[in-house]
């Protein structure tokens, strides 16, 4: 059994991440990672007739050039195992198309890039594949008119909102090679506290990632400090306050490096408001700036905890309230 | 390496099949496999406000049900694998919600419960979980207006279209105890031979079917005589038909008995059109039927073929064409 506790996996043998690429839009680009970012788009339709168009040669190219600094071409790809937050998760299915590897779609919302991780290391670890890619996107464009209005319609945004972000990252999973590895996970469970604001989506995410990351370092034993660097998905400047206090009320004081990659992605004055939120953001916030630092030496050991909010358009106009999901995956320099 | 050639897993271990559950509506409950089915609906709102709630209620009945028959509580279930052809899988999702389970959301499409199904044998044969709830549904009514157009509409139907399936299929795979076994499979790869009418998904389809089921005997050295009964998903008449010729082309000559779920499950004259599509199509057909067939030893060895429609309503009027895929899974009596 590889598993320790109830959702935690520690890899025996840890798939190494040899390759890895962000591609991300030009607001994106002008935010705190910009430098890192493999592609910068100049205009968000990326040469597309529409914004879905342009969302899947987005993850096409992170995609492609992950495997390229892989050193691999596509024949060496066992699986590919990705998502993205749009209707039947297009972007990626057809992103995949035109390659010979095995297709295993998935939706974990914006915590599919987790999923994908997770999942990845496992059918490695099990001795099922040798090789596989994991991606995940979103788009600004493509999500808004597809969860709230049509853009043209310039409706006002509430505080607590967060901006999708126009992003992709991808990675590539190994049974062999060197870099950072990817020692394990723990897998999420679905905490619904009922919220039912689809513009407070932090607010609905963070009891799930505070599960999560409570049960990450009750069943490893390991403390905060563990880890140079800590990082949740999507959970924006206030999803984060709200998860600190939450951590704290079961005993978990995080230290000050513990951030979010959405309350991170932009500089302050790009109205964003509460942050960036999407499937890209943390995929591609780990996919350039931590994977480059992990590559660099300067970071050793990193938890990435990609947050999910589990609504559809027709369920927030149902009233229902707002499953929240999250996975956390470590990464560790040997 | 528990894989054999590029495609095609076979477990040392394989995973028994403990529990298994079909909740079907009323038109299906007409249908060729009324009497197998777990539940049938009177009304297919099943009580519900909306369709999609209704979907919802049938997937977590299916489940609940299956996990009573493995003579479990939710308690003993490590992981639920799950997904439907709802946008982001929104049945799923809820119906998971509230047990304390891990969750792992898919899609697949209609081939979604072939990939619940392998990736969750990959999961307890490669010693990551023990017992794993996988399921599947799809919903007539919220299909339908999310696909194509509002059903107040009445839109005359094209003869090649099929009828979404109102069913959710549920399945309790255990490493240990008795009765029939995952004993592997093969995951698809994503083929596109450029259909671009929504109407005629059998025809998308019928491609990746023929390359999985191909790459299936390929790998294994079977002959489609080493098992009693081959089905694929939800082709429908005239994509069997198709898919029987693409078979033939490549050398393959399919027994008599070769049928697909989507094209049996409903009565002649029940203006099903092809038939049945949806992911709950051979999700429930397998969960009733062939679970009970060899449940009682009528059935030694099957191999189901579940195939899924990459499309979106957005990818549609964007006349993107309709990638299809499909997964194999066998499930042999001891």
């Amino acid at each position: 059994m590889r598993r320790i506790g109830n959702q935690t996996f520690i890899f025996d043998k840890p798939p190494f991440i040899i390759g890895a690429s962000a591609v991300a839009g030009p607001k994106e680009a002008k935010g705190n990672f910009g430098d890192y970012f493999d592609l910068n788009l100049k205009d968000d339709a990326f040469g597309e007739k529409s914004y879905e168009k342009a969302e899947c040669k987005m993850q096409k190219t992170a995609m492609e050039s992950a495997v390229e600094k892989a050193r691999l071409t596509f024949e060496d790809i066992d699986a590919i195992l990705s998502g993205d937050i749009s209707n039947q998760i297009t972007a990626s299915s057809f992103a995949a198309r035109g390659h010979n590897s095995m297709y295993l779609g998935l939706y974990g919302a914006c915590a599919t890039f987790g999923e994908a991780a997770i999942l990845g290391g496992m059918l490695i670890c099990g001795g099922f594949m040798n090789r596989v890619l994991c991606a995940a996107s979103s788009h600004f464009s493509s999500a808004e008119r597809q969860y709230r209005y049509p853009l043209e319609l310039g409706n006002q945004r509430p505080p607590s909102s967060q901006w999708t972000v126009t992003a992709a990252g991808a990675i590539v999973l190994s049974v062999n090679g060197d870099g950072p590895r990817l020692t394990g996970g723990t897998v999420g469970k679905i905490v619904d506290m009922g919220v039912t604001d689809a513009n407070n989506m932090g607010a609905a995410m963070a009891p799930a990632a505070c599960e999560c990351i409570y049960a990450h370092f009750k069943e490893t034993g390991r403390a905060p400090d563990y880890y140079d660097l800590i990082l949740t998905g999507d959970l924006g400047k206030f999803g984060h306050s709200l998860l600190l206090r939450l951590l704290k009320e079961k005993g978990v004081d995080m230290p000050e490096s513990f951030n979010d990659c959405g309350a991170m992605i932009y500089k302050d004055g790009q109205e964003a408001f509460q942050g960036g939120s999407g499937a890209g953001c943390c995929g591609a916030v780990f996919s350039s700036f931590i994977y480059k630092q992990m590559s660099a030496g300067r970071l050793g050991r990193v938890l990435i905890v990609p947050t999910g909010a589990l609504l559809s358009k027709t369920s927030a106009e149902q009233g229902e309230s707002i499953p929240g999901i999250a996975h956390a995956f470590s990464v560790e320099n040997p």
